[in-house]
């Protein structure tokens, strides 16, 4: 089985990373149903590092305008939702559960650089999942790194071991607030066979 | 328009990573295919980071052998094609051509943890995007991150500024060899709202 033009015009094709959008709320249904897809994305171990914090209200927007790069400032505001993407560094105390065929914990403890590299490259992994479950759902997603992650850390996981990737703003786009689609390299430019 | 149930399975729900492949190759059509697709993905700034590097020729992949963990190396060496997802610490010299509007370029010059979180992780997203691209065009992934970067880097980008992030075993999997899939994080423990 593949999937059809369409499918693959709307998970990647034809789809856009939006600025503004439409009232239409995003409910809460929608949100667990983006996690029930974007959890069985592959990760290394099943190490599933990703977490997500949902900002919804008001004031949770303006605790997170501090942090916010000016060019992200009112298109953040104004989204339905705006997720964190985080990743928990202690996301190895889950791996008997996760893992449960190999003691994959013992792998991690005391070693501060691939548990760090792991919970980036995997809660990254999960956050591209994320993304494109949402778009698969019908959502659309303004994807954004222009932030200050120590900010967004201290003020909303302080005392915990999650610390922030990127954000993204969800909700349903409006088309007509789009940029033109920027260019993309050719395949000869990041492919090559061996 | 959302993605229908059978779709929303070859992606996430029923898709698993493969250890075995069957001997149906991979085509260079898929390849491209595949590129054409995944590279039409969000990154910052439109970055695109990621190099690919396949590894198709018996002789490609005892170069790659000495890198792996042992319980990568078997499965690897049988694969139909291993792909090397790595990621251009020099991305930002392609930006005046990728985000024209901007002198993006200015913003990464010199600032080397700016350069490499960016790389490692705009190349990440785009490595989730090459896993589903290739699930949506009926092709099979088997990622891993046991191996040696270092040894990668030394073998196959030495001279350049590529640097390997994880690896993709790539061809039709063999429904036969899969292990039962491991559980999941609860919504509760991965999701919060704000």
């Amino acid at each position: 089985m593949k999937l059809e033009a369409d499918a693959l015009d709307l998970l990647f094709r034809e789809a856009r990373s939006h600025n503004a959008f439409t009232d239409e709320p995003v409910t809460d249904n929608e949100l667990y149903q983006l996690h029930a897809i974007l959890k069985q994305g592959p990760t290394s171990a099943n190490c599933s590092p990703a977490r997500f914090l949902f900002l919804r209200t008001k004031e949770a927007k303006q605790k997170l305008a501090p942090a916010l790069s000016s060019g992200n400032h009112d298109k953040t505001m104004a989204a339905p939702v705006t997720a964190i993407i985080g990743h928990d560094l202690a996301f190895y105390e889950q791996l008997p559960r996760l893992f449960p065929h190999a003691d994959a914990r013992a792998w991690f403890v005391g070693n501060e650089p691939l548990i760090e590299s792991t919970a980036f490259r995997n809660g990254t992994l999960q956050g591209a999942y994320f993304i494109l479950a949402a778009r698969a759902l019908g959502l659309d997603c303004g994807p954004m790194s222009g932030f200050d992650n120590a900010k967004v850390d201290a003020e909303f996981f302080a005392g915990t071991t999650v610390k922030s990737n990127f954000l993204v703003n969800l909700g349903y786009g409006d088309p007509g607030k789009l940029f033109p689609r920027s260019p993309r390299l050719a395949a000869d430019e990041i492919a090559r066979f061996a």
